[in-house]
């Protein structure tokens, strides 16, 4: 099915993205191989905990053979990726869309309320980031610039919105996937951000220019 | 009940504090969300994964809803709260000693032994913040500064100490989250302070002056 | 059994090794207490919540004593640890390489795939020193320095090498801890180690120079 193909190259392609995080910090192969496997499959980690249910990975070892993979090519044409770069991008949006209806989709068959399946469906899209950027040690770059978990959380919301209308189920899939996708590309192409929240420092200038 | 008024205003101050830790690290409002939500709702996930029962926030979805309130309040009224330091101060380290009894209480109903009980009571108060510190790529505040978490260990083996006089369980209750809430408030009226560990290059300096 | 003691033994020197990593970030007694506690026992916490099973120290109250005890010993003894720098250094060797097997072989025993377990028992040996990392504000130093989690991998897979020979249990077992600490001992003594990726900065400036 084609969705399991998209959530296998978005595995592929979040897992290459871990590499060239990894590549800045001057890590060893095995550190980019560890967060480009975190990267991949970390969102995915988190959500299934939550649900308590099989650890992902853990039932289906093609995952992990397809993250490490991913490492793989990202280490071994390090050099060649950057003339790849757009390509990348574009199929990072793609993972980011598969992998949130499919969360969300995952959570919801466990009975969670709405609310939490699109809550699990942002963290399985958007947390593998998370957490590539805390072993990296740097402050989440989906906290502080671009559109990016608020593109899954949106097509996430629009999923369920199209739900309620009774289609066939591969539609709903089908537009949440290129909704979320849409709003990435998007606010990439228009440099849409959400709003920086102001510091202590730049409240107290403010009030010392009163 | 009262108790769980106080987890509910617990969970709404540890929101807003989240969001104004993010506040100076420059995040957007999507990042100050999610980080108050781990501060609010984060130590008492890591007490659930432990105890292998359904996280709290997935069963009640009111928990979801204030720590989003308290997200909203933090960032809307963002350059007003800086008059109300004292307040939310004081309220902090009523929800750590709410959090404490109840983490504590919740580990005993699923038959851990007091030790664990007492460390999960003091990570459901005090983890989330460890959480927060951590996103915001700083080492968490309560490792370095201040009684905090210590306030909660406390007051924990207080509460327990206490149920050995079969006292109505309110009664317990009730005095050991006065405990943590008066031991936090002491200690920084007071400025109570763990020793800090001497660093590789303090000691061989001594060592060297010898 | 010698396999519990060198276990034992091994929470209680990679709970000395937080310690230490914790008095050069400045931390207080406390923070150094937590950091001992999840440098000890915080890889196998990850592998239990993994495998869906009870969270070891949860059941087996010794663990925490054993890494409190150890946190105590740190921070007592500190300025005189210097002088024992080799003993601790061959003893987390051997700590690395006990907490591998049992790790592999706990996940095995849950009904896991060879690489799932593999990968748990390098979680189980080198995650915990991950997790110390990460609230010590650094990037994690098995990914950028030294064979440490390597010599882990490398020890697992021999280990499950040896037993398609189907020699008893103990004989196996015996020589894959022997496998990870050899390993590790001669890596730091001939100075081994990964190789590390290039950064986008020397990448550009490689191809400015052609």
């Amino acid at each position: 099915m084609w969705l399991e193909i998209l959530d296998s190259l978005g595995v592929f392609v979040f897992s290459i993205s871990g590499v060239l995080t990894a590549a800045n910090k001057k890590l060893d192969y095995f550190g980019a191989t560890v967060i480009a496997f975190f990267t991949a499959l970390g969102g995915g980690t988190i959500r299934d905990l939550v649900l308590q249910t099989k650890v992902a990975w853990v039932v289906d070892t093609n995952l992990i053979l397809i993250a490490l993979f991913g490492a793989v090519v990202g280490i071994v044409f390090r050099e060649k990726l950057y003339k790849f770069s757009g390509t990348l991008f574009f199929f990072d949006a793609v993972g980011l869309g598969t992998f949130t209806i499919l969360g969300l989709q995952k959570s919801l068959n466990f009975g969670t309320s709405e609310i939490v399946a699109v809550m699990l469906g942002v963290t399985t899209a958007a947390f593998g980031g998370v957490i590539r950027d805390i072993l990296c040690n740097r402050i989440p770059l989906i906290f502080r610039k671009e559109i990016y978990a608020v593109a899954a959380l949106v097509g996430g919301i629009f999923y369920l919105f199209l739900e309620y209308f009774h289609l066939p189920r591969q539609i709903d899939v089908f537009l949440g996937v290129i909704c979320v996708i849409a709003i990435r590309l998007l606010s990439v192409r228009y440099h849409w951000a959400m709003p920086v929240l102001k510091s202590d420092k730049q409240l107290k200038d403010e009030r010392q220019e009163k």
